[in-house]
Protein backbone atom coordinates (compact mmCIF):
# COMPACT_ATOMS: atom_id res chain seq x y z
CA UNK A 1 0.00 0.00 0.00
CA UNK A 2 1.45 3.18 -0.85
CA UNK A 3 1.71 5.60 2.05
CA UNK A 4 1.61 10.06 1.30
CA UNK A 5 2.95 11.94 3.85
CA UNK A 6 0.72 15.50 4.58
CA UNK A 7 2.23 18.44 5.79
CA UNK A 8 -0.50 20.65 7.22
CA UNK A 9 0.06 24.21 8.79
CA UNK A 10 -2.59 24.65 11.05
CA UNK A 11 -6.49 24.44 10.82
CA UNK A 12 -8.15 27.23 9.16
CA UNK A 13 -7.35 29.02 5.83
CA UNK A 14 -6.57 32.62 7.60
CA UNK A 15 -3.83 30.91 9.63
CA UNK A 16 -3.52 27.40 8.61
CA UNK A 17 -4.04 24.93 6.00
CA UNK A 18 -7.66 25.30 3.93
CA UNK A 19 -9.42 22.61 5.67
CA UNK A 20 -11.71 21.90 2.19
CA UNK A 21 -8.58 21.45 0.60
CA UNK A 22 -6.62 19.33 3.30
CA UNK A 23 -9.62 16.96 4.39
CA UNK A 24 -10.49 16.44 0.31
CA UNK A 25 -6.71 15.73 0.01
CA UNK A 26 -7.13 12.92 2.48
CA UNK A 27 -10.42 11.58 0.92
CA UNK A 28 -8.51 11.39 -2.43
CA UNK A 29 -5.19 9.15 -0.88
CA UNK A 30 -8.01 7.02 1.09
CA UNK A 31 -10.47 6.76 -1.92
CA UNK A 32 -7.40 6.04 -4.64
CA UNK A 33 -6.10 2.97 -2.37
CA UNK A 34 -3.26 4.38 -0.81
CA UNK A 35 -2.57 5.49 3.07
CA UNK A 36 -1.97 8.99 4.82
CA UNK A 37 0.29 9.98 7.69
CA UNK A 38 0.33 14.18 8.25
CA UNK A 39 2.64 16.19 9.77
CA UNK A 40 3.08 20.06 10.97
CA UNK A 41 6.00 21.56 12.96
CA UNK A 42 5.52 22.07 16.15
CA UNK A 43 6.13 26.13 16.25
CA UNK A 44 3.61 28.89 17.05
CA UNK A 45 1.55 29.96 13.96
CA UNK A 46 2.37 33.36 12.77
CA UNK A 47 -0.68 34.48 14.38
CA UNK A 48 -4.34 33.99 15.10
CA UNK A 49 -7.09 34.87 12.11
CA UNK A 50 -11.28 35.16 13.05
CA UNK A 51 -13.11 32.94 10.56
CA UNK A 52 -15.48 35.08 11.35
CA UNK A 53 -14.50 39.03 10.80
CA UNK A 54 -11.26 38.20 9.35
CA UNK A 55 -9.45 40.26 12.06
CA UNK A 56 -6.35 39.28 13.97
CA UNK A 57 -6.89 38.27 17.67
CA UNK A 58 -4.24 38.53 20.26
CA UNK A 59 -4.36 34.01 20.89
CA UNK A 60 -1.58 32.52 20.55
CA UNK A 61 -2.37 29.11 18.72
CA UNK A 62 0.83 25.91 17.98
CA UNK A 63 0.66 24.69 14.25
CA UNK A 64 1.25 21.19 15.31
CA UNK A 65 -1.94 21.21 17.72
CA UNK A 66 -4.38 22.99 15.34
CA UNK A 67 -3.48 20.57 12.39
CA UNK A 68 -4.65 17.76 14.58
CA UNK A 69 -8.02 18.60 14.36
CA UNK A 70 -8.00 17.94 10.66
CA UNK A 71 -5.59 14.74 11.18
CA UNK A 72 -8.16 13.63 14.19
CA UNK A 73 -4.91 13.38 16.60
CA UNK A 74 -3.47 11.33 14.36
CA UNK A 75 -0.34 13.65 13.44
CA UNK A 76 3.45 13.88 13.85
CA UNK A 77 5.61 16.50 14.06
CA UNK A 78 7.80 17.03 11.34
CA UNK A 79 10.66 16.88 12.60
CA UNK A 80 9.66 13.10 13.00
CA UNK A 81 9.44 12.90 8.98
CA UNK A 82 11.94 9.74 7.42
CA UNK A 83 11.11 10.76 3.24
CA UNK A 84 12.23 6.52 3.03
CA UNK A 85 9.21 5.89 4.98
CA UNK A 86 6.63 7.47 2.65
CA UNK A 87 6.46 7.10 -1.12
CA UNK A 88 4.66 10.41 -1.77
CA UNK A 89 4.49 13.54 -0.31
CA UNK A 90 1.54 16.60 -0.42
CA UNK A 91 1.14 19.56 0.89
CA UNK A 92 -2.15 21.48 1.27
CA UNK A 93 -2.97 25.30 0.23
CA UNK A 94 -4.51 27.66 2.75
CA UNK A 95 -2.44 30.82 4.09
CA UNK A 96 -0.59 28.23 6.75
CA UNK A 97 1.39 27.29 3.83
CA UNK A 98 2.27 31.05 3.38
CA UNK A 99 2.48 32.16 7.00
CA UNK A 100 3.93 29.45 8.84
CA UNK A 101 5.50 27.09 6.48
CA UNK A 102 7.02 29.50 4.57
CA UNK A 103 7.10 33.63 4.95
CA UNK A 104 5.62 33.97 1.20
CA UNK A 105 2.58 35.93 2.41
CA UNK A 106 4.95 38.97 3.68
CA UNK A 107 7.95 38.56 1.93
CA UNK A 108 7.25 37.04 -2.19
CA UNK A 109 10.25 36.46 -3.78
CA UNK A 110 12.31 36.54 -0.64
CA UNK A 111 10.60 34.42 1.33
CA UNK A 112 12.00 31.81 3.42
CA UNK A 113 10.37 28.34 4.00
CA UNK A 114 10.54 26.47 7.30
CA UNK A 115 14.22 24.43 7.70
CA UNK A 116 11.67 20.95 8.23
CA UNK A 117 9.52 21.34 5.53
CA UNK A 118 12.22 22.37 2.99
CA UNK A 119 14.38 19.58 4.11
CA UNK A 120 11.64 16.99 3.66
CA UNK A 121 10.61 18.35 -0.01
CA UNK A 122 14.51 17.98 -0.71
CA UNK A 123 14.88 14.25 0.85
CA UNK A 124 11.94 13.31 -1.15
CA UNK A 125 12.82 14.63 -4.39
CA UNK A 126 16.63 13.51 -3.70
CA UNK A 127 15.08 10.00 -3.43
CA UNK A 128 12.89 11.33 -7.24
CA UNK A 129 9.05 10.86 -5.10
CA UNK A 130 6.27 12.23 -6.45
CA UNK A 131 5.48 15.64 -4.42
CA UNK A 132 2.44 17.47 -4.63
CA UNK A 133 0.61 21.02 -3.55
CA UNK A 134 -2.16 22.52 -3.91
CA UNK A 135 -3.64 25.88 -4.14
CA UNK A 136 -0.65 28.39 -2.62
CA UNK A 137 1.81 25.58 -1.46
CA UNK A 138 3.48 25.61 -4.48
CA UNK A 139 5.01 28.42 -3.97
CA UNK A 140 7.25 26.63 -1.12
CA UNK A 141 8.39 24.21 -4.03
CA UNK A 142 9.39 26.71 -6.42
CA UNK A 143 11.72 28.46 -3.75
CA UNK A 144 12.97 25.15 -2.44
CA UNK A 145 13.42 24.01 -6.22
CA UNK A 146 13.75 26.43 -8.42
CA UNK A 147 12.94 25.35 -12.04
CA UNK A 148 9.80 23.09 -11.98
CA UNK A 149 6.80 23.18 -13.62
CA UNK A 150 3.70 24.46 -11.87
CA UNK A 151 0.48 26.26 -11.10
CA UNK A 152 -1.25 28.60 -8.85
CA UNK A 153 -3.81 29.01 -10.93
CA UNK A 154 -4.53 32.38 -12.71
CA UNK A 155 -3.05 34.99 -9.91
CA UNK A 156 -0.82 37.61 -11.56
CA UNK A 157 0.87 38.54 -8.38
CA UNK A 158 1.71 35.06 -7.18
CA UNK A 159 2.45 34.14 -10.72
CA UNK A 160 5.56 36.68 -11.32
CA UNK A 161 6.83 35.62 -8.04
CA UNK A 162 7.05 32.07 -9.03
CA UNK A 163 8.51 33.25 -12.27
CA UNK A 164 11.29 35.05 -10.12
CA UNK A 165 11.92 32.06 -8.24
CA UNK A 166 12.79 30.53 -11.31
CA UNK A 167 9.48 28.20 -11.78
CA UNK A 168 7.80 28.05 -14.90
CA UNK A 169 3.83 28.70 -13.97
CA UNK A 170 1.20 27.20 -16.06
CA UNK A 171 -2.20 28.81 -15.80
CA UNK A 172 -5.03 26.68 -15.22
CA UNK A 173 -8.92 25.60 -14.76
CA UNK A 174 -10.52 23.87 -11.68
CA UNK A 175 -9.50 20.54 -11.62
CA UNK A 176 -6.63 20.81 -13.49
CA UNK A 177 -2.87 19.19 -12.75
CA UNK A 178 0.57 20.54 -13.74
CA UNK A 179 2.39 17.63 -13.45
CA UNK A 180 6.51 17.73 -14.22
CA UNK A 181 7.29 14.48 -15.14
CA UNK A 182 11.23 15.23 -15.77
CA UNK A 183 10.84 16.80 -11.23
CA UNK A 184 7.78 14.53 -10.64
CA UNK A 185 5.95 17.64 -9.27
CA UNK A 186 2.84 17.71 -9.16
CA UNK A 187 0.54 20.75 -8.16
CA UNK A 188 -3.48 22.03 -8.70
CA UNK A 189 -5.17 25.60 -8.13
CA UNK A 190 -8.44 24.58 -6.01
CA UNK A 191 -8.93 27.92 -3.96
CA UNK A 192 -6.39 29.86 -5.59
CA UNK A 193 -9.59 29.80 -8.28
CA UNK A 194 -13.23 30.92 -7.51
CA UNK A 195 -13.88 27.32 -6.88
CA UNK A 196 -16.62 25.18 -5.56
CA UNK A 197 -16.14 22.58 -2.88
CA UNK A 198 -16.60 19.97 -5.73
CA UNK A 199 -14.10 21.71 -8.04
CA UNK A 200 -11.40 21.63 -4.65
CA UNK A 201 -12.34 17.94 -4.74
CA UNK A 202 -11.86 16.99 -8.40
CA UNK A 203 -8.22 19.06 -8.05
CA UNK A 204 -7.49 16.57 -5.24
CA UNK A 205 -8.73 13.45 -6.86
CA UNK A 206 -6.98 14.39 -10.04
CA UNK A 207 -3.68 15.22 -8.30
CA UNK A 208 -3.13 12.13 -6.47
CA UNK A 209 -4.25 10.13 -9.04
CA UNK A 210 -1.69 11.20 -10.92
CA UNK A 211 0.61 10.83 -8.53
CA UNK A 212 -0.49 7.01 -7.94
CA UNK A 213 0.13 6.56 -11.73
CA UNK A 214 3.37 7.25 -11.52
CA UNK A 215 3.84 5.37 -8.27
CA UNK A 216 2.83 2.15 -9.70
CA UNK A 217 4.52 2.92 -12.94
CA UNK A 218 7.88 3.62 -10.82
CA UNK A 219 7.27 0.28 -9.09
CA UNK A 220 7.03 -1.64 -12.72
CA UNK A 221 9.96 0.70 -13.94
CA UNK A 222 12.11 -0.66 -10.76
CA UNK A 223 11.38 -4.25 -11.36
CA UNK A 224 12.02 -4.22 -15.23
CA UNK A 225 15.35 -3.13 -14.14
CA UNK A 226 15.96 -5.89 -11.72
CA UNK B 1 -31.63 24.84 -6.73
CA UNK B 2 -32.57 23.33 -3.47
CA UNK B 3 -30.82 24.95 -0.16
CA UNK B 4 -29.56 23.12 2.54
CA UNK B 5 -29.03 24.73 6.13
CA UNK B 6 -25.84 23.02 7.99
CA UNK B 7 -25.63 23.91 11.83
CA UNK B 8 -22.07 23.70 13.16
CA UNK B 9 -20.33 23.19 15.85
CA UNK B 10 -17.03 24.72 16.59
CA UNK B 11 -14.27 23.09 14.53
CA UNK B 12 -12.57 19.66 15.82
CA UNK B 13 -14.15 16.38 16.74
CA UNK B 14 -13.55 16.67 20.19
CA UNK B 15 -15.05 20.35 21.41
CA UNK B 16 -16.35 20.96 17.96
CA UNK B 17 -18.14 19.51 14.55
CA UNK B 18 -15.97 16.74 13.28
CA UNK B 19 -13.76 18.24 10.60
CA UNK B 20 -14.23 15.64 8.19
CA UNK B 21 -17.88 15.18 8.29
CA UNK B 22 -18.50 18.94 7.84
CA UNK B 23 -16.70 18.91 5.04
CA UNK B 24 -17.34 15.84 3.36
CA UNK B 25 -21.20 16.98 3.92
CA UNK B 26 -21.01 20.24 2.12
CA UNK B 27 -18.80 18.34 -0.30
CA UNK B 28 -22.30 16.32 -1.18
CA UNK B 29 -24.50 19.01 -1.22
CA UNK B 30 -22.49 20.47 -3.81
CA UNK B 31 -22.24 17.24 -5.75
CA UNK B 32 -25.78 16.56 -5.86
CA UNK B 33 -26.43 19.99 -7.31
CA UNK B 34 -27.73 22.10 -3.99
CA UNK B 35 -26.31 25.13 -2.19
CA UNK B 36 -25.07 25.16 1.50
CA UNK B 37 -25.57 28.21 3.92
CA UNK B 38 -23.47 27.13 7.65
CA UNK B 39 -25.01 28.21 10.77
CA UNK B 40 -23.79 27.92 14.08
CA UNK B 41 -25.23 29.83 17.56
CA UNK B 42 -22.84 32.97 18.66
CA UNK B 43 -22.27 31.07 22.51
CA UNK B 44 -19.22 29.85 24.04
CA UNK B 45 -17.89 26.12 23.43
CA UNK B 46 -18.29 24.20 26.47
CA UNK B 47 -14.44 23.73 26.34
CA UNK B 48 -11.25 23.15 24.00
CA UNK B 49 -9.74 20.66 23.82
CA UNK B 50 -5.83 19.95 23.04
CA UNK B 51 -6.71 17.27 19.77
CA UNK B 52 -2.72 15.95 20.02
CA UNK B 53 -2.74 15.46 23.22
CA UNK B 54 -6.74 15.11 24.35
CA UNK B 55 -6.23 16.90 27.00
CA UNK B 56 -9.14 20.12 27.81
CA UNK B 57 -6.96 23.52 28.03
CA UNK B 58 -7.74 26.48 29.84
CA UNK B 59 -8.61 28.73 26.69
CA UNK B 60 -11.92 30.03 25.69
CA UNK B 61 -13.39 29.66 21.64
CA UNK B 62 -16.69 30.64 20.08
CA UNK B 63 -18.94 28.45 18.50
CA UNK B 64 -19.85 30.63 15.63
CA UNK B 65 -16.00 31.64 15.48
CA UNK B 66 -14.21 28.82 15.07
CA UNK B 67 -17.17 26.92 13.01
CA UNK B 68 -16.02 29.90 10.15
CA UNK B 69 -12.95 27.64 9.44
CA UNK B 70 -14.93 25.03 8.24
CA UNK B 71 -17.41 27.22 6.20
CA UNK B 72 -14.58 29.46 5.24
CA UNK B 73 -15.73 32.62 6.90
CA UNK B 74 -19.41 31.92 5.04
CA UNK B 75 -21.13 31.55 7.91
CA UNK B 76 -24.54 33.05 9.89
CA UNK B 77 -25.78 32.99 13.88
CA UNK B 78 -27.71 30.58 14.17
CA UNK B 79 -30.44 33.12 15.45
CA UNK B 80 -30.62 34.38 11.92
CA UNK B 81 -31.98 31.04 10.47
CA UNK B 82 -35.18 31.08 9.07
CA UNK B 83 -36.94 27.24 8.00
CA UNK B 84 -39.25 29.02 4.81
CA UNK B 85 -36.08 29.95 3.43
CA UNK B 86 -34.52 26.11 3.53
CA UNK B 87 -35.39 23.12 1.88
CA UNK B 88 -33.12 21.00 4.47
CA UNK B 89 -31.45 20.91 7.35
CA UNK B 90 -28.67 18.64 7.94
CA UNK B 91 -26.43 18.43 11.39
CA UNK B 92 -22.88 16.80 11.41
CA UNK B 93 -21.34 15.12 14.37
CA UNK B 94 -18.39 15.25 15.98
CA UNK B 95 -18.39 16.14 20.45
CA UNK B 96 -19.65 19.88 19.32
CA UNK B 97 -22.78 18.20 18.94
CA UNK B 98 -23.11 16.68 22.39
CA UNK B 99 -21.05 19.61 24.19
CA UNK B 100 -21.89 22.68 22.49
CA UNK B 101 -25.46 21.93 20.62
CA UNK B 102 -26.57 19.64 23.70
CA UNK B 103 -25.50 18.26 26.81
CA UNK B 104 -25.95 14.88 25.76
CA UNK B 105 -22.16 14.25 26.07
CA UNK B 106 -22.82 14.86 30.22
CA UNK B 107 -26.56 14.35 30.36
CA UNK B 108 -27.37 11.34 28.78
CA UNK B 109 -31.47 11.25 28.54
CA UNK B 110 -31.21 13.60 30.83
CA UNK B 111 -29.75 16.27 28.23
CA UNK B 112 -30.56 19.44 27.05
CA UNK B 113 -30.60 21.08 23.29
CA UNK B 114 -29.49 25.01 22.97
CA UNK B 115 -32.88 26.54 22.20
CA UNK B 116 -31.78 28.06 18.56
CA UNK B 117 -30.86 24.73 17.78
CA UNK B 118 -34.21 23.06 19.25
CA UNK B 119 -36.09 26.14 17.12
CA UNK B 120 -34.65 24.97 14.06
CA UNK B 121 -35.47 21.53 14.13
CA UNK B 122 -38.76 21.77 15.29
CA UNK B 123 -39.47 24.82 12.50
CA UNK B 124 -37.98 22.24 9.64
CA UNK B 125 -40.38 19.82 10.99
CA UNK B 126 -43.40 21.20 10.48
CA UNK B 127 -42.75 22.19 7.52
CA UNK B 128 -42.29 18.81 6.76
CA UNK B 129 -38.82 19.32 5.11
CA UNK B 130 -36.40 16.84 5.34
CA UNK B 131 -33.87 16.96 8.14
CA UNK B 132 -29.90 14.72 7.97
CA UNK B 133 -27.71 13.94 11.57
CA UNK B 134 -24.57 12.07 11.11
CA UNK B 135 -22.60 10.78 13.94
CA UNK B 136 -23.41 11.32 16.97
CA UNK B 137 -25.76 14.12 16.34
CA UNK B 138 -29.30 12.16 15.91
CA UNK B 139 -29.07 12.08 19.82
CA UNK B 140 -30.30 15.35 19.54
CA UNK B 141 -33.33 15.09 16.78
CA UNK B 142 -34.19 11.99 19.42
CA UNK B 143 -34.03 14.42 22.51
CA UNK B 144 -36.66 16.62 20.37
CA UNK B 145 -38.56 14.68 18.28
CA UNK B 146 -38.83 11.50 20.17
CA UNK B 147 -39.94 8.87 18.34
CA UNK B 148 -37.97 8.66 15.20
CA UNK B 149 -36.52 5.72 13.12
CA UNK B 150 -32.50 6.79 13.60
CA UNK B 151 -29.18 5.27 13.64
CA UNK B 152 -26.27 6.29 16.14
CA UNK B 153 -23.87 3.21 14.53
CA UNK B 154 -23.46 0.01 16.74
CA UNK B 155 -22.37 1.85 20.11
CA UNK B 156 -24.40 0.24 22.84
CA UNK B 157 -24.73 3.48 25.87
CA UNK B 158 -25.31 5.53 22.81
CA UNK B 159 -27.99 3.24 21.82
CA UNK B 160 -29.61 2.98 24.79
CA UNK B 161 -30.43 6.42 25.67
CA UNK B 162 -31.99 7.44 22.70
CA UNK B 163 -34.25 4.60 22.98
CA UNK B 164 -35.02 6.09 26.20
CA UNK B 165 -36.14 9.21 24.55
CA UNK B 166 -38.89 7.19 22.22
CA UNK B 167 -36.19 7.12 19.60
CA UNK B 168 -36.07 3.39 17.25
CA UNK B 169 -31.98 2.77 16.76
CA UNK B 170 -31.35 1.14 14.07
CA UNK B 171 -27.97 -0.54 14.12
CA UNK B 172 -25.78 -0.13 10.42
CA UNK B 173 -22.45 -0.45 8.98
CA UNK B 174 -20.47 2.07 7.26
CA UNK B 175 -21.92 4.22 4.73
CA UNK B 176 -25.87 3.19 5.88
CA UNK B 177 -28.43 5.49 6.01
CA UNK B 178 -31.39 5.23 8.25
CA UNK B 179 -34.56 6.68 6.55
CA UNK B 180 -37.23 7.67 8.47
CA UNK B 181 -39.96 8.39 5.75
CA UNK B 182 -43.13 9.22 7.89
CA UNK B 183 -40.75 11.77 9.97
CA UNK B 184 -38.29 13.00 6.79
CA UNK B 185 -35.55 12.23 8.84
CA UNK B 186 -32.07 10.88 7.87
CA UNK B 187 -29.42 9.32 9.44
CA UNK B 188 -25.61 7.62 9.05
CA UNK B 189 -23.06 6.92 11.30
CA UNK B 190 -19.79 7.99 10.23
CA UNK B 191 -17.10 8.30 12.91
CA UNK B 192 -19.40 6.80 15.28
CA UNK B 193 -18.22 3.26 13.68
CA UNK B 194 -14.73 2.44 12.89
CA UNK B 195 -14.36 4.05 9.27
CA UNK B 196 -12.33 5.69 7.14
CA UNK B 197 -12.21 8.78 5.65
CA UNK B 198 -13.91 7.43 2.49
CA UNK B 199 -16.61 5.39 4.49
CA UNK B 200 -17.14 8.86 6.04
CA UNK B 201 -18.15 10.16 2.46
CA UNK B 202 -20.21 7.21 1.36
CA UNK B 203 -22.30 7.59 4.07
CA UNK B 204 -22.87 11.74 3.54
CA UNK B 205 -23.09 11.48 -0.10
CA UNK B 206 -25.83 8.12 0.37
CA UNK B 207 -27.49 10.48 2.87
CA UNK B 208 -27.51 13.55 0.89
CA UNK B 209 -28.69 11.42 -2.31
CA UNK B 210 -31.74 10.16 -0.36
CA UNK B 211 -32.64 13.84 1.26
CA UNK B 212 -32.81 15.08 -2.51
CA UNK B 213 -34.98 12.48 -3.36
CA UNK B 214 -37.17 12.83 -1.11
CA UNK B 215 -37.56 17.00 -1.60
CA UNK B 216 -37.64 16.04 -5.65
CA UNK B 217 -40.74 13.61 -5.10
CA UNK B 218 -42.19 16.23 -2.57
CA UNK B 219 -41.72 19.07 -5.50
CA UNK B 220 -43.50 16.32 -8.05
CA UNK B 221 -46.07 15.81 -4.80
CA UNK B 222 -46.66 19.20 -5.06
CA UNK B 223 -47.67 19.49 -8.60
CA UNK B 224 -49.83 16.56 -8.65
CA UNK B 225 -52.11 18.13 -5.52
CA UNK B 226 -52.94 21.38 -7.25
Amino acid sequence: MKKFAVILSGSGKLDGSEIHEATLLLLAIDQEGAKYQCFAPDIDQFHVVNHLTGEVTNEKRNVLVEAARIARGDIKPLSEFRAENFDALVLPGGFGAAKNLSTFAFDGAEMTVHSEVEQAIRAMYVLKKPIGAMCIAPTILAKVLGNVNLTIGDDHATAEVVTKLGANQVQTENGDVVVDNEKNIFSTPCYMLKASIADVYEGAINMVEAMMEVLNDLRLGDVAEI
